[in-house]
């Protein structure tokens, strides 16, 4: 397996800071053009054909039988949140290249194409919708939509492709339509494997999750003249429902968290006129993710009528629970464990959208992920890199 | 009165946000440069000597009877906090160069020199110190210590001066040592002449004023795969802050407020690692401001030790309060009531130096500044200008 160090070894450097360790690769800045360059590279080596699509997805496509028909395809990402770890996306991407060698050096003979595949925009982390890539080639959002979307410094989603070289008027995965299966394999976010003591398991489900903008509005002031019983503070009742979240979620065993943020003005001698925060909730069932909302809703509003201030509360996004094919998962479980995550991906945006999708998890000791800690024994990501040959040899 | 109005008018729509109506005047941004152009032709139209000192300190001289011994002196600032009011600053210059007018109407002869003056950057809503015009000049702040500073973007103090065509190496504020009085009019900032029923008073003392950051550090994981038992979030640590620093205030009658805040990394998706917050908190004693502090570091540190994070407390200033010549007051008081404030103000900071100096305040009906809506009537603008224009007469 000496291929999958070199290769984690060559991703290594691109995008980390030195201040924190944590990468910072956001779609389409250098860091994530430099990965991009670096798997065309990978592809090359191999001498897989590579194809991208209008917006930058990437595939690299393994054919002895000729470039047309039913296809099986790996991937994963190669964009991180900011300050994110090394593993989240790249770990998928260079264990599918991996696994090619492994089925290669099996002298397995495939009967379909087998391709590698790399979404664009898979966190989130730059525009406001995750798993853009995958959204716009499964037709979930469309074209249109997507490239009016704005970062926060306001470069559009359209412009960002073409300062990139991309020209989003080309064709879209125009290879999905043939895709059998697809299996993306990740690094695990959680400490389900730990406790089941496996180094790979198979997923079942991810569960519904929402994003909300609460918006809470009261009064500029100065910070020193006026008198505490004078003002109408949004920060008061925002920390409010940032713990009202936390401990609601704790209390029915969901997961509730406030971790962005806008003040205004955000001046150190002025009480805020408005505190706009990003509630981010995943639960076991729309039932579950329902009444959290509510939970959460009626402690802010009730705050804000003590405080003075009022709250607006808007769903950015709500995704429904998303079952994983249960056949392809059967077909290339073996003697894995299963389990559910609560983090979305691509392969929950093509399962959805009707594509066979698995997901293979790989153990990660501490759970840790989204941050410079996040990590995963080398003997684990081999161990992911056999099972994902495996589940291809099965497929293929 | 015209010419006050007249000049009002003339500002009113310089740096003035379309969205909010409110002000962004900060230092040497294009808004308040656009000011100090506007202080330049006032002065200029009334035949007044300009001096512009080596950091942008403005002062317009009446001298008939030549350049040189005592002067009085009169003024206030031009920049604003970041979507502020009309009011605060402006207010002074504005009524200063009224009042000359209305003594030169008096037919008042003075035997001493009068200058109406614009300290730079007194709000401290661009570089990290407030009044550090003032600060400079009285020596309080090293010009060297100064010209390092860096904004929020990592410009330094030294280079906005250059790029607005300054020269800090040329002398700064050579007239100060010439001050026998220092009268800043200012728009009240709380409601003490509304309970009072007056349009103008004269000020007592400033409250001593500390500014503190609080860094919480916990743990970047994953906002949806993260069980709510296995963080460590630092924003759960500060919202409990927050609420202890309202608390504590209110109880004890003085004031404190979070209105600064930032998140690393602030994504939506992410635990946060560090929540920086900035605490100002103002006491009318500097033993109740010890406790204060007090008070709130210790609800920080056991909320972090039940979060499992970690607070750090830095005290980024702390001013003593500020008594304003006694005599002085007296001299220019009249009929006028007295009343202390919580804010700071370059008044203070040469009265802390050892510039005989005085406040008057104008009503503010709501007592609201800071803000977009910051406002005083007409009329008690007015009668500022007679106030000052009459303390002024007592000087001269």
């Amino acid at each position: 397996m000496a291929d999958f160090e070199q290769m984690w070894r060559g991703l290594l450097p691109i995008g980390r800071s030195s201040e924190s360790g944590g990468y910072f690769r956001q779609p389409f800045a250098s860091a994530e053009r430099e990965c991009a360059a670096w798997f065309k590279q990978q592809a090359t080596d191999r001498g897989l054909r590579l194809e991208e699509d209008g917006i930058g997805n990437l595939i690299a496509w393994w054919e002895p039988n000729g470039s047309e028909g039913a296809a099986v395809v790996a991937g994963s990402h190669l964009d991180s949140v900011l300050d994110g770890g090394a593993f989240d996306g790249p770990l998928g991407v260079v264990s599918a290249l991996a696994a090619i060698d492994v089925l290669r050096a099996r002298s397995v003979q495939p009967t379909k194409r087998v391709g590698v595949s790399v979404f664009v925009e898979e966190e989130g982390s730059r525009f406001p919708i995750a798993c853009l890539g995958s959204r716009i080639s499964a037709g979930v959002t469309t074209l249109e939509a997507a490239l009016a979307l704005e970062d926060r410094s306001g470069t559009r989603f359209g412009d960002a492709l073409e300062r990139s070289g991309l020209d989003p008027s080309q064709p879209i995965t125009p290879w999905l339509a043939d895709v059998e299966a697809f299996v993306e394999l990740h690094v695990e976010q959680g400490r389900n494997l730990v406790d089941r003591d496996a180094a790979v398991g198979v997923a079942t489900q991810i569960w519904p999750h929402g994003r909300y903008r609460f918006e809470f509005t009261g009064e500029a002031n100065h910070a020193g003249t006026t008198r505490m019983e004078d003002r109408s503070d949004p920060m008061l009742s925002y920390a409010v429902t940032a713990l009202a979240a936390n401990k609601q979620a704790r209390l029915a065993g969901q997961r509730a968290t406030f971790g962005r943020l806008a003040v205004t003005p955000n001046g150190t001698n002025a009480v805020p006129s408005q505190v706009t925060a990003w509630l981010d909730a995943r639960c076991e069932s729309p039932a579950h993710l329902e009444d959290l909302i509510k939970a959460i809703t009626r402690q802010a509003q009730e705050r804000c009528s003590r405080d003075g201030t009022e709250v607006s509360i808007t769903a950015e996004s709500v995704s429904a629970a998303v079952n994983f094919d249960h056949n392809l998962a059967q077909r290339i479980a073996g003697a894995l464990p299963s389990l559910p995550t609560q983090a979305g991906h691509d392969a929950g945006i093509l399962a959805g959208a009707g594509v066979p999708s698995a997901m293979l998890f790989v153990r990660n000791p501490t759970g840790i992920s989204h941050s410079p800690d996040e990590s995963a024994p080398m003997a684990d990501c081999l161990a992911g890199v056999e099972a994902l040959a495996d589940a291809l040899q099965v497929l293929v």
